[in-house]
Parts: C-alpha cells; structure tokens; sequence
C-alpha cells in the first residue's frame, strides 16, 4: 500500500517517520512526472518543493480549524505536491485540463490554496496581507510565501519585504533558491569584494595613506595596492549572506538544503517558536530526483507531453509560431538598423530573443521579472536615440500599464511593443489569458495598435513600426502564425485590407470586421455563411488605431448587417472603436461585437476555449446567423 | 546686477567663484518663493536641492554637443532651480500656468529635461536607458538619476537598481535624503543591532556554547545573555552605511550635506573620474532658505498661492471636498465595521486618511510608493476576511492595474478602491490626471465601478460599496462635493437616477446620460438647452458597472437624442458602454459622446482645462446644439 493512500490532509503528515516522509517524497514525485507527461505542465519547479512542502505540512498546522496556517505559493508553477497533498490527488490527472483542475493555485478550488497566483512577485504581499488580517482577528496561525529567486527581482517584492520588515509583521519568506536570477544579486556580494567606498574625508586620510606608503623604497607601490584590496575585500567580507535582508528588517535564516528533509524539518521546528518577519533562504535543485528534468531544467520549466522513462518531449509537428516570426524579424531589423535593441523581463526563450542575444548581446537586455523597469527602460533607450523593442506577454504586460502611459506615450517615444500570447493562452487559464491589452492599449493617446493575421504580416509589421518612430503595440496570440494566405499587400499605416468577398450575390450582405487572431476564423465562418446563402466580405483590419475609418464607412453605407470580431474582451475593444467610428459619423447602424465575454475565462486547450467563448468559425458562423434571423 | 542675469546655459556656471555660485543659490530661491507664492506649486523640495543643482552644472557638461551630460530627475517636482537655470528663467513665472511652463521636466519644453516625468521611482530605469544608449553610441557623457527617499520605496527603482548594478552602468544615482520613507529602510540597520541569526550548524554549535557558559556557577546566564547581545550587534554595526547599494553592486559616496556647495562640489569632482555605478547619498532640508517652509515642509510640499513674507498659505474658501467627505465617511465606516481597513501608498493626508489613521491606527497601513504591493496587500487582507479600502489618485493606480485584474477581481474579492483626482487635476498637468480610469477598470471581469455626483452621494456609494462585499472602485475628482443638491435616493446596485426633467414640452428631445463630476455640468447645460427650446432630461448613472441597462433602453425608446457625458478618455468609457447596451438590444441609436479627446491635455486650472476639452457647462450644450442642427 502506499503511503499516499494515507494522505486526506496536511495533517496527516504529522503522524508518519521520517523515513515514510522520504517514501512519501518519492510518490509524490512519480505522481506529478506521470501527470504532467500526459498534460504538461511546470515539472521541475514542483519536483523541487516536494521536500519543503511535505516539511511544511508536516511541521505546521494547515488544519486548524477557522484558523489554520496559510501558504502563498509565488507564481504558483511549484505547488503540485501542495495541490496532491491537500484532497486533490484523485482529480489531479485533471491538470489543466478543461473542465480540471489549475496548474495554480485558486482560491476557488481549495480551502487550501490561501492565494491565487500565476503571476511573479505578488506572494510577499499577499501573504502579509493574510498576516494582518490574522493579527487583527487575534488569530495565531502562521503565514508563509514561498518565492523563487527569479520572483525576488520583480519590485513587488521589494515593496513588500520593505513594509513587512517595517512592520515587524510576523510572517515567513521562504527564498527557493535554485539559482537563477537570484544568483546575480546574492551572489554580488563576492562582486564587491574588489569595491572601493569613498567618502570627502575618507578620501583625503586615504590619499595621505598612500603618499607614505608608497614613498617606502622599491615595494611601496605594490604594497599599496595589496595592502588597498585586502582592507576593502575584507570590509565587505564580513558581511553575512543574508545581510540585504536583515537590513530591511528580516531574520535571515539559511542557506538550508531544501532538499534535505530532515534538515528542513529540523529548521521549520525552529522557526515554529520564532516570531517573525522571518527569511527562511532554502536551495532547492529544480527537477529533483527526476534525471532527464535535472539535466535540462530549462526544457522541464513548462514542458508539453514527454514520455516519463526516457525523458523524450514528444514535439507536435507544427508551422511557425508567431515567436519564431518574431524572433527571425527582430535579427533582420537590428541587422538594418543599428539602433534597434531588444528587452525582455525574464522571459528570453519564450518570447523569441534567444537568437537576438546570441547575435547582439549589446544591444539586448533581460531585465529580470521587471516589467514596469522593463518599459521605463525602453522609454530611456528611446530618449537616448536608440529604437527599442520589448518582447513581452500579453498578460504581462499589464504590470507596466502606467509607463506605458506615462513614460512612453506622453512623450511619445518610438518604443515598439511585440506582445506574445496575446488572446487565450490555453493550460495556464484565467491567470494568463492575454485579453486586456487592445482595451488599455487603445484608451492611451499616441499610441498604435495593430494585429497582425498571420506571420508574414507579422514581419511586415515589425518593419513598418520600425519605420514609423512612435510608441507601436504588435499583439500576436500563442500558437501557429500560418494559415496559408498569399497576400503580400504592404503595410500602409493605419489601413485594413478586404480578405474575403463572396463570389455569391445575395441580399443578406454581412461586413465582418476582424482583427489579428480572427481573421481567420471569421473567413472560415464566412465560407459557411456563403453555404448558407449570405454575402460576406471580411476585412482584416490591421490597426485598431489609428483604425481605417475610410474602410469602415464605405462598408457601413453599401452593407446591410456589420460584424467586428476580436480575441479580446468587448469592452473598449474592436467592437467599440468601431461603433465609436460610426457614431461620429452620425450613422446610426448596429454593429454585431463577437469577442470575449465579461468573465474570467477558465482553463483548457485553446481550440476548447475558443469554442467555450464562441470564437470557432462554426460559432461565429452561427452567432451572425442567429442573430440575422431574428 | 544679478549673478542669475549672467546665466543662460548651464556652463555659464563654470566661470562662477564659489561666492558667486553661494549668491546664485540665493537669488535662484529668491525667484522660486516669489513664483511658488503667486501660482502655487512644489515648494519645499524645490529649495532643498538648489546647491545640489549647481554643483552639478557647475562640474558636468550639460552643454556638451550632441552628448550632454544628462539628469532625470525622479517625480520632477524638485527640478525649478533646474528650469531656471536652463534657459527657462524668463518663462518662469508662467509655472504650472495654462499655456504656461509645466511643474514638471518635460522632454517637449527643453532639450535640458532629458526625460519627463511624475510619478515616482522612474528615474533611474529612464537614467539607465540614457546610460546605456550613450555607451550603445559610444558616447561619452554621463547620466545622473536623483530621486528621493520616497521614491526610493518604489519597487521599479530597486528593479532598476538591480538591473544596473548587474550590467555594471556607468550610471550615477544621487540619492538625495531628506528623510521622508527611506530613514525607515537605510535605519533599520541600527533596528536590526539586536537581532540574531540562526542556521543548523550555527545554532547546534551555539548551543553547546551556551550550555558552557551557563554552567559558569552564579553569573553564568547573565553572561550568556550580555555576550550574545553584543557579539550579534558587533556583527550588523560593521555593515558599512550603504552597505544595500553595495551588495546591489552600487560603490556608495555618502551620506554627504547636500545644502553645502562647496562638499558638494569637491565630492562631484572626485565623482568626475570614478566609473559607475555610483549611488551619492546626500542629505538636504526639504525649504532650506526659506524659513516658513524649513519649519513645515509639509505643508509646503505642495502647496497654493500663500504670502512671501509671512509664509501664511492662502485658504480659498470652499465647500467640503470629496476627500474630506471620504476621509468623514471611511470613519465611520470603520466605526461600524470591525473588518473595515485603509490602506495608502504614502499619502494619508491627499487622499483624506489621517484623521482615520489617528482613530484606527492598528487598521491603517502606510505601504510608501508602492501601488503594486498596496493593491495586492488589499487582496491579502481580504482574503484573510478584512475588508480594506484603498484611497489612491486616480493616475497612480494605474501602477496597480495588473494586480486589481489578477489579485482582486479574479478571485472576486471585496477590495474598496476610493479613487481620489480623477478627471482632470489641473497644475499638475499631463503626467497626473486621472482620464483613464473608468476605461481600464470597467473592462475588468468582476469589477464595479461607480462615481458620485456630490458628496453625499459619495458618503453612500461607500455605505453601499461596504456591504457589497465586491471589487468595487469609486472615482471622484479634485474639489468641492457640494453642489447644492438636494436629492437623497438610496443608492440600489447599479441603478441611475434621473436628475433633471425640463418641463418644458418639445419635440426635440434629448437624454443626457452623465456620471460623476459630469453631472452638475450635465445639468447645468440641460438649463441651456432649456433655454434654446429643447426638452433635456438628465440622467445620473452612478454606475458605469454594472450599468443600468433597464434607463438606457427606456430613455432610447421614447427620447430622440442621446448624450453621453463623462470625464474620461472616450475610448472605452462611458459612451461605449452605453453604445454597447443599445447595440446589444438591436437598437440602432446614435449617441453623442462627450468627453476627453484622444490626446494628452496639459496643465491649467481644472476650469480652464474643462473649458480646452469641451466639458463645461456652455460647452456641453453648444456641442449638443451644433450636432442637434446639422
């Protein structure tokens, strides 16, 4: 029998030996490589934490009743042994699947998912905010926020750490150190060594210093210079590793084996009789005791479907994705353009610039998790003359909305935005979905929008925003980026292009206006239109702004019934420039909005959430018929 | 003959004697209090930095060709002595006046404002942007950021820092102290003297230790503990002062006076030849020189037209503000409601929590400049069963959009938004109005959003907000709340209310539907319309989310001409909203939408700013009767 058979609740953990902890580990583990070889998902995040989180549960009280100890686990890609360990091991193969379990934490989901997460650097400041909330209720349970080091360069952080430490609040870090970005910061601590501090007085005994020393005969010099770096090394030596955080109020508690636990467990019993605000600074090995996911990290992070005993990432045959499109163009455009530099926040290999910083590592820059640094960043490179373009998601984006307006749009400067995983994104559910950004992109003067239909249009867009100097926002959706069109029509700013006219005369003329992701599918549901006896011309619009007012009155005044179609919530989107566009025309024609409904949209393959938002071809096809009839 | 008449370039100041440069600094203030006397402005900050400001031009270039030295000044309410002494001294008095120079650097206004800003915490991602496009160029000038303590809590300046200290910037960050937030962080080092550190190896060795000492017979446990306190404090008290900046990987100059030109001076020479990253941290007196203003820098911060002489500050006299109303009406809220609690990101006394935190000190949180952390500690606090309410100007909880989409709204919890300066906010101009927000939120699933047309109404709106136990936002502008009405309808959840009925019986009819600060003027412009023989019937919708439905579609179905009015950008406000409900309903109405076009509107009183966008009374109207004639 196995141990996990035992397992209804973290408390349930406080009964077993360590030795059936360690067997516990190991089914775990099997458990979550078995799923998420079926499902993908974020494997070797969560083969890291299994220890810390079993240590956790096994040392704390997640079961106190109206008060039990709380973890906010930060992203949240890291907590399958938490989801496994709190009830849901019999739906777990459900793993974001439609209709399944979240690959996050939810708060709907469980009782004890205390936050929910999925994007970096917001554990800190939940978890102080449940530290609060119990402080004020008189409660005593413990709060926990499980980071990485890639989270801990994300401001937010920082802001919460700085408040927590002010506070005195009595809550617990606990830094997953597997060594990413992490290693840069900490690890400057060994940078500074060789450092030198002045200051007018120092400067002046330092410079009388060194007139002596060196005037002794022969070795003066080299004796100043070792004597100098010896004295300044061991200055900053001195300082323990967790110094950045005691500053600001912490106790630091580390570096531990988040491995080991034993040792794990050993520290928690500790921390147990501690007040905080405590950091617990933990190396954890991603893909532990998984060897292909040890070996590659990287290509385990978020993984599709492998097979479990070799390791081999099943890969499906698939055309260019929009990132690959992006990622030749950008190359060819700093190729021609000595100005044009990229960014990326932490996200190289995602968003297509692996190739760009192994081609001109000058002129790209990671940021780390800092997407508002990221577009201020950009805004200061364009002051300065150069054309920088940030590769970014969609849903990422949103963190730098105010420089956005502020920094870039204000003073109106040529930052190219290239926005990936721009509509539904499929597995990674509601957290991720990149359906905001025609929204807030379009409300900001100065700015332009446009939506490329296919690759090629991508390419030529990227080209065309080069070109044109000015804050420019390219979204692409996640995905395939070839639908088999041959058009080569160029760029013309601010212009659409007819895509689709039926050959079939008929009185029920039908406009659809679509963007980006749906040009597609709204050709495809024309063709069923024409099969159903309709007339339909669809046009790609190209540019939600400036938008192709000249196009949208001359269907208006020839075409009976008019439809906009977007990957993207209605309000304030396509469906709204339009109906904006006619009213100051002082047409007064209803327009048909087909996008994404008022809701948070769940989990699931994008074809299935497409068709849960009625965004096939079929369903679009239908919705125009439908509301025709009436 | 004045020292300030011979200054027309900054390097005019290389020529000046230090006694010169010390009467300069005399005259510069001299000019700042007369002007900040006559049109109000950013008073106390501005003294503080004079002598820094000329040192800085009195050692740099900032008139080298085609490569000047560059600052960017954080929040840029510190840069008059900047301003005057770069050209702009004739224009000077115009500060912060329509048509007038901005309060703020901007890149449109001199070619000396290297970069513009207005909120906090940009200055050095827009500083390292110009650092590392001049060393793109190979260019040799340097780049300076100065922010302040406040700006220094910010998450995206500590993303920024990180990020420079990473790529070794040749950038030079001055931080110029005066106290404010960052006395909590860089203190805390002497806070954290009797803290200790714990890790297995040490604490097991520490126990053995402490079991030798102990037994010493008599004094042993009073060893024990007089010995741990000062080795633990021995440990910490080496840190050296900017020792955070230096494990960021920052060479540290500091603390210096930076009200003493001469320290100033020889420090920046000495900078001169130094490679960055540097970080100086100088400190200054927030008015120096000007005594009023030394003594109360809080009330000189940002402050109206006030008496030279005496320093009495001009009241105007005015009718309860709708910051007082929320300040009164927060009060009892939390009077009433145990879980009720405030939260605001370093300004207590502009959004109105003072007296609040006075009364609840232990439900009130001070975060600092940290918008992103403020809104995700709301959403921690209400999922800990606290319900928060975060008071917060409009243009700065743009830096919070990412975390009201995916900490609040999407798990659905009840976070209270009290959205201060929205609208148009006058002097401040472009970088702090509030014209986004009823876009960028009512696009957010989950959201409700309100806006009050008087105090009262305001006063309600919370009661009612309070026991929806919802993400709810409520926006309201600058000024008074009183309007004289006298209207007293409960607020029912996403209801409007008709405000206004002409008497008058015509055949032209018109519905203006009007929310927030819109509908006074709203009204006032039906009494024109009246006037001219219209029938106008005002609509206050209170809600823009969720909208009601129900008066649109009556209000279309029997009244000729529909209006929108709203304070906000058009795109995705208001007009689109209610464009929206009548598309939907397959009515095939036109409206006229009013509001802010879709550009950046300057600065100059809130009426004359009213009167440039078309959104007063008169204007309203005129704009009605013109698209009613044609």
């Amino acid at each position: 029998m196995m141990i996990l058979d035992k397992i209804s609740t973290p408390n349930d953990l406080h009964q077993l030996t360590l030795e059936q902890l360690i067997q516990l580990a190991t089914e775990v583990r099997e458990l979550i490589v078995e799923t998420v070889s079926k499902n993908g998902g974020h494997l070797a995040s969560s083969l890291g934490t299994v220890e810390l989180t079993l240590a956790l549960f096994s040392i704390f009280n997640f079961d106190r009743p109206n008060d039990p100890d709380q973890i906010v686990w930060d992203v949240g890609h890291q907590a399958y042994a938490h989801k496994i360990l709190t009830g849901r091991r019999d739906q777990f193969h459900t793993l974001r699947q439609f209709h399944g379990i979240s690959g996050f934490p939810r708060r709907a989901e469980s009782t004890y998912d205390a936050f929910g997460v999925g994007h970096a650097s917001t554990s800190i400041s939940a978890a102080l905010g449940l530290c609060l909330a119990k402080k004020l209720q008189h409660k005593i349970g413990r709060v926990f926020a499980v980071l990485g080091d890639g989270a801990l360069t994300g401001g937010e952080s920082y802001e919460a750490l700085n408040h927590a430490g002010d506070l005195h609040a009595n809550l617990i870090v606990i830094l997953n150190d597997n060594e990413m970005s992490i290693a840069k910061n900490v690890g400057a601590v060994s940078e500074t060594l060789s450092r030198f501090r002045i200051n007018p007085r120092y400067q002046r005994a330092k410079r009388d210093l060194e007139r002596l020393v060196r005037s002794v005969p022969g070795i003066g010099d080299q004796l100043w210079n070792t004597a100098n770096t010896i004295k300044d090394g061991m200055r900053l030596a001195l300082l323990p590793p967790g110094a950045i955080f005691e500053i600001i109020g912490f106790k630091y508690i580390g570096p531990i084996d988040g491995n080991d636990l034993s040792q794990l467990m050993e520290v928690f019993s500790l921390v147990k009789e501690l007040d905080g605000p405590i950091l617990i600074h933990v190396h954890t090995k991603k893909g532990r005791g998984y060897s292909p996911a040890e070996k590659s990290p990287e290509n385990f992070h978020g993984v599709g479907k492998f097979n479990p005993e070799t390791g081999e990432i099943f890969k499906k045959p698939c055309a260019k994705t929009f990132t690959q499109i992006f990622s030749e163009t950008i190359i060819d455009c700093a190729g021609m353009h000595e100005d044009v530099c990229a960014i990326t926040a932490a996200m190289p290999s995602g968003t297509g610039l692996t190739d760009f910083a192994k081609k001109f590592p000058e002129r790209f820059f990671d940021v780390g998790i800092a997407e508002e640094h990221a577009v201020t960043l950009a805004a200061g490179l364009a002051a300065g003359g150069m054309h920088p373009v940030l590769a970014i998601y969609s849903t990422f984006l949103q963190r730098g909305f105010d420089q956005i307006i502020h920094d870039v749009c204000l003073q109106n400067l040529p930052v190219i935005f290239c926005i990936d995983r721009a509509g539904l994104v499929g597995e990674d559910g509601a957290t991720h979905h990149g359906t905001f950004d025609l929204s807030f992109l379009r409300e900001i003067p100065n700015m332009n929008v446009l939506a490329p239909k296919d690759g090629e249009e991508l390419r030529r867009m990227i080209f065309a925003a080069v070109d044109r100097r000015a804050p420019v926002a390219i979204r692409y959706p996640k995905g395939s980026s070839d639908f088999g069109f041959r058009s080569e029509e160029p760029i013309h700013w601010g212009k659409s292009e007819i895509v689709f006219e039926s050959e079939v005369e008929s009185e029920n003329q039908i406009a659809i206006f679509a963007i980006g992701s749906m040009v597609k599918n709204s050709i495809d549901a024309a063709r069923i239109l024409e099969s159903e006896g309709f007339s339909a011309t669809v046009i790609n619009m190209r540019f939600l702004k400036p938008i192709d007012r000249e196009m949208i009155l001359q269907q208006a005044s020839s075409i009976k019934k008019l439809v906009t179609v977007e990957e993207n919530v209605l309000a304030g989107g396509l469906g709204s420039a339009v109906a904006e566009i006619l009213d100051d025309a002082k047409l007064s024609r209803r327009i048909l909005r087909i996008g994404i409904p008022d809701e948070f949209v769940t989990h699931g393959s994008r074809d299935q959430l497409l068709d849960l938002v009625g965004l096939t071809p079929e369903k679009i096809a239908r919705r125009i018929l439908d509301e025709t009839a009436n």
